[in-house]
């Protein structure tokens, strides 16, 4: 297949749609985005890349950081994380708490924002704060392998401020004795995550040991075992997109993660990653175009894993 | 593969669970059935079936019932389903009315119960109770292609009896206006529909069609379209087995539907269809000891759609 | 006092806002009503009434019933009652399931929808729904004294076509254990008491024992102990007006119920009984302008029980 | 009627329960209280106290200080307090938050938890937390005539550590916009409220003018109009007590608020006032044997406001 054409194709398929969809405006500095962006990026096994649109451009990652920093807790903690959080769909919009309340205070799956606070609890638990974000940077940047990787703080700091809602989670959360560490702590670590800034292209790279059992195929290393990563693809199919994982999977059948930021990882087992960014995002919080992109490439390859 | 050697394998792993979990007991004819009883049958493209305990014994299909209705529903009615019910996970337990309430009457997705009883009013909406039923029939006994496939009246009436809270959901939705027929006529073809009597070896040969992007390859006919093949596996995955879906994606990772007699579906994309049958449920409905098999049939065989 | 200036009074009061509100339309028996419409009733201890507007036109009681058959069950029953229901305020709109579900099929208190239905199946529960019925109709012509008092057989079949949510009520209280008798005929019980058709002044006559401790100072009968006779007030304080009742007590300061006919029947203790119709409801379902006349009578007459 | 033989009856009467009921334990400071104590004392309008048991002595008023707050907040902003807490029963455990997330941020009425914390923040919106504090404090002193009243400060603090839930409850109603002042800042002025030690004799005097339509007739001023003392009452009774409003209402039958610390305050209108103070909770949140005493000093007076 000649991929560098079917990424420009896809920025063609595209077209009509850019400047769709609605910029998330919680914080300034996501509010100024472009929604005429758009970038698009494919990470493969022989170490090749193809990049389109504005597939170099950094975004902060937010929610997408939420599977990498699993990946570091099931490494450090392992199946104990599952006694802090559940990994059962959500089955309600993203600011609902009710569920929550319901379970007692134990988050339904790692990949909303309640269950990423409490795999970074977990995270800080083993080595404090500022250490477990200098190893999930580390993390990131080892398996991006190029170009430089940090937070913005000014991001993280804006986000802070803004987040009654997940403020209100880790208070949450608290009463119910399920987080170890005060929640201010929790929520440092949570928002610097989200403030990682990171472009298509370096994000694809970083998730290729996902699409290839837990082996990263270029650097040749191990980065988790074979069920893990199988694991982690489940969680993604069946939560990685707020309350419109059902319908990612039905269009596009693929394993992957939205972000506020306009961002969509996708996993293609056995073949590569995918990673658009596009930050105008539909009524469920998922980058309209981006969706739309995958779904254009999924009917030009075939990868859907439901086939 | 030595696919006989494979299922005697399974019937080996799985002896020591035999007996394990709790036989559903809301009605007589399901409290009778015995945990240690299991079946697994894989039918594949070539048409060949393989068969393992007491894969050719027939049980009730009860929700696997729901998988079938929802393609003919989308034979007819097409995209307009999607008016009347959602393709998100559930996120609450079989039980919970709470959702329905929060969404104005739309079910979830149509691998709930409630969603199932908007599917069979969408069934009844062409052609009357009488002959949806007779049609559902029709389409299991061509899918099957051999045998004997007919309705357990005695149960169908033991079922309705029992089902005060699914009663509750029908005219619940009812008050809402999402349901065109009385409530009575949906809950007498859902409860038809669910006392249809299969073997494991009958139900994966009913479901080849959704292994091949829609094409039957042993009839030789389409059924439908790839893309909804595609879909209806995408719904199986996050949606196929109550509130524990999640967790059977993480474990198993293929798409599948639990039905409360035990009887686990599982389409393998490109390779073919898995059913098992053992009576013995875990806590959220799905048949503990099938799951098991499922797990160990995957780490077997490396047949996950995560890899 | 002028009792019959003081009810003329009320008729001037209100003028400006006859018409007011919004008329039931679930049936076309009440949809038929006109919101001009306007009656008032005061019946006091020495027999006297005083009647103003329409006060003896006839209207179907609706859920005003529920404190009689609330009456007639604790005569029965006696405490044995509040295993079945609870007696804390609903705190939710009228036609909200959630809270049922949470408590497992325990209504919160005899004057919801929900608890109406369990306090006619402890009806039925002794004698079989016609003698619970004739008995409850036997108890309010007692009680009212004069005149003919009969069912609207036709509205109670239209309410019943129409009832998809308290159908829905009743079998999900049903599917939690809690009712002995089939859901239809709880609701036959049920939809019958709230058809029967009552004028303001014969309500306010059979009501006057709750204003005396339990005895009836014109018939001269004791109808309950003093202790049940203030419990019923305070249970309609809390929980009379679906989800205004927090705001009724606040504007008007009476123990009462509302019906969503437009009648709403007001306990003033040692002092009598007020009932007021007007068909034109509130978001809540009460009747706008009865509760604003019952608030210009309250300030006239300083009645509130809070002073 | 002899109220000291009254008062010390009920010593009498409540001695067999003594030391029932679960003292609060979330921080040791209430943790520590002693289950048998009792006081009791009746406030009257001609300014004499009646006193028995322990009721003079000290303890953190907690929730009932959410009366007074009330009560000033009312006096500044007044029926544009309405635009941000409602006034229906809560229907639901103290520890809960379903309801703010499905009515927006608005919580049911100032005296839930929720509800205390939007008054404190109106409260504070005109004139900053130290200021509001003082003011509060002042009217207190005002109000119950004589001795001392302070913070106590150690317990304001402690109460605020382990504040986990109250902290979630202040951030998710300000997620929704329904703070005006950082949630910060607004705890701060809640737990110091909560933390205000007086005697049931202190508290019985403090609240007299909500039994004589809003004037204080052992001081002789005008504290509120008598329709806001009247609609305080009303707010009492339909939600004083947690989620064990209604069967207060139904046992005892007087408007009154419940604190976690064991006091329960009582209005008696045209009467005078009560307060009782006993550590041992029922399981909703009221003293055991404060509802007891309470339910025998009514049964010996007649002073239900519901005959």
């Amino acid at each position: 297949m000649d991929y560098q054409a079917l990424v420009d194709d896809i920025v063609g398929d595209v077209h009509a749609y850019r400047g769709s969809g609605k910029v998330a405006s919680y914080i300034p500095a996501l509010a100024e985005a472009d929604a005429h962006s758009f970038g698009l990026a494919i990470a493969l096994a022989d170490g090749s890349t193809y990049v389109a649109g504005e597939g170099d451009e950094t975004f902060t990652i937010q929610s997408i950081s939420y599977v990498f920093s699993l990946a570091l807790a099931l490494h450090h903690v392992k199946s104990a994380l599952w006694n802090h959080v559940g990994r059962e769909p959500a089955g309600s919009p993203v600011n609902s708490i009710i569920q929550l309340e319901i379970e007692k205070g134990k988050p339904r799956n790692p990949l909303t924002s309640s269950g990423a606070l409490v795999v970074c609890d977990q995270l800080i638990g083993r080595r404090g704060r500022e250490e477990a974000c200098s190893e999930l940077l580390q993390f990131l940047r080892e398996r991006a392998g190029a170009g430089e990787i940090g937070i913005d703080e000014t991001i993280a700091m804006s986000e802070s401020r803004a987040g009654a809602f997940n403020r209100s989670l880790a208070h949450f959360i608290a009463a119910f004795g399920n987080l170890k560490n005060p929640p201010e702590e929790v929520l440092s670590l949570y928002y610097r995550q989200c403030s990682v800034a990171m472009s298509c292209r370096q994000l694809a790279q970083a998730a290729l040991f996902l699409a290839f059992d837990g082996h990263d195929p270029v650097k040749g290393d191990v980065v988790c075992t074979p069920s893990r990563a199988r694991r982690i693809n489940a969680l993604m199919l069946t939560s990685g997109h707020y309350d419109n994982s059902g319908d990612f999977a039905f269009r596009v059948g693929l394993p992957g993660k939205s972000a506020v930021s306009g961002a969509i990882l996708a996993i293609v087992p056995r073949t590569g990653v995918v990673c658009v960014w596009s930050p105008g995002l539909n009524d469920a919080g998922t980058s309209l175009v981006g969706a739309v992109a995958l779904e254009r490439l999924v009917e030009r390859t075939g990868w859907s894993i439901f086939v």
